[in-house]
């Protein structure tokens, strides 16, 4: 049966997309985003949606840089903290223990530990409501060797990122059982001869 | 070891959205997009990234309403037939044997079959290289009463969607074990006094 419920900003699954951001003095912070995705192939473009009572905000803002890092299952306490609290009122690189590296092709911070982060060039700024959509140009990718696949490409499988079930669950998951080959397994459905 | 690789539309995970419209007649069609993610809290937005060259684009552009529909895993062969073939040749309601139901509240078509749908109306157009970006607002939200969970609202671990590997893996993947506890795992790191 079908219910019909008032609306949410519910999507199955929102990816947790760590924003890497210099703040005033060069203050590496990070903090937990899950509102965001992959905008365009060419150039590869990524949004990242952001309160403005953030200290990202103001970073991305001055800066015209961030990276998104995605960290791996083991590192899920840190993913959450960094959502918990503000880097304006804490130092969420020394709280955590993690390492800020300085991309070399952007003016922001990536996370050492995690297996694979974009390092994004700001090239448009969207007011959507409560939030500002910021589209970052996806310049580079550090991955770590380990997590690539035969294509030198991350596989999934090894970068084991968490995913947000979102209101409902109010949980991170891992990445589940394969289902089906993509831009293949649709091939078993017969198409109509023309 | 850390690679720096050029720069590919690659997040891990990436949704598989199905987007759902009318076309000309009033023709349901739907389509596979993995470049989008939730846009804002209030009003609940969603982004989707389509090609000018779809019938998708053309559909948005004319009824300013689309729905973004969740597949479950049973559903991947489906999902995957209908980014593999385009609406402008193929009825692709017909060849996948699912039912297309018309939304109370935009001028859009659900998936009936699918567990959990987004109706949207368009509120922007943002053109990012390659890709239109379409901004939605959601207005409604179309769940099967079985996925939902206590508080009403989807389980993930219910819905069962899929998600997109992206071109490490090309493979879709279901939802894994539960990973953590969002907005409390975190508290497991000790803040500093203040």
């Amino acid at each position: 049966m079908k219910k019909f419920l008032a609306p949410q900003p519910i999507l199955l699954p929102s990816p947790v997309l760590i924003i890497g951001t210099y703040g005033d003095n060069d203050a590496p912070n990070i903090m937990n985003a899950a509102w965001g995705g992959i905008a365009a192939s060419k150039p590869p473009c990524i949004s990242v949606c952001i309160r403005e009572a953030t200290l990202t905000h103001h970073n991305i803002t001055k800066n015209k840089a961030f990276t998104v890092n995605i960290p791996s299952e083991k590192y899920v306490k840190q993913a959450d903290y960094v959502g918990l609290v503000s880097g304006k009122e804490y130092n969420k690189f020394e709280d955590t223990k993690l390492t800020p590296e300085k991309s070399a092709l952007v003016n922001a911070p990536y996370v050492k530990e995690f297996p694979y982060c974009l390092e994004c060039k700001l090239v448009n700024t969207v007011n959507v409501g409560s939030h500002t959509m910021f589209i970052g140009e996806i310049v580079g990718i550090v991955a770590d060797s380990n997590v690539l696949g035969k294509n030198n490409l991350p596989d999934i499988k090894k970068v084991k990122p968490i995913m947000f079930g979102s209101f409902g669950s109010r949980g991170y998951y891992g990445v589940g059982k394969k289902a089906g080959d993509a831009f293949a397994v649709g091939n078993k459905i017969k198409k109509p001869g023309k």
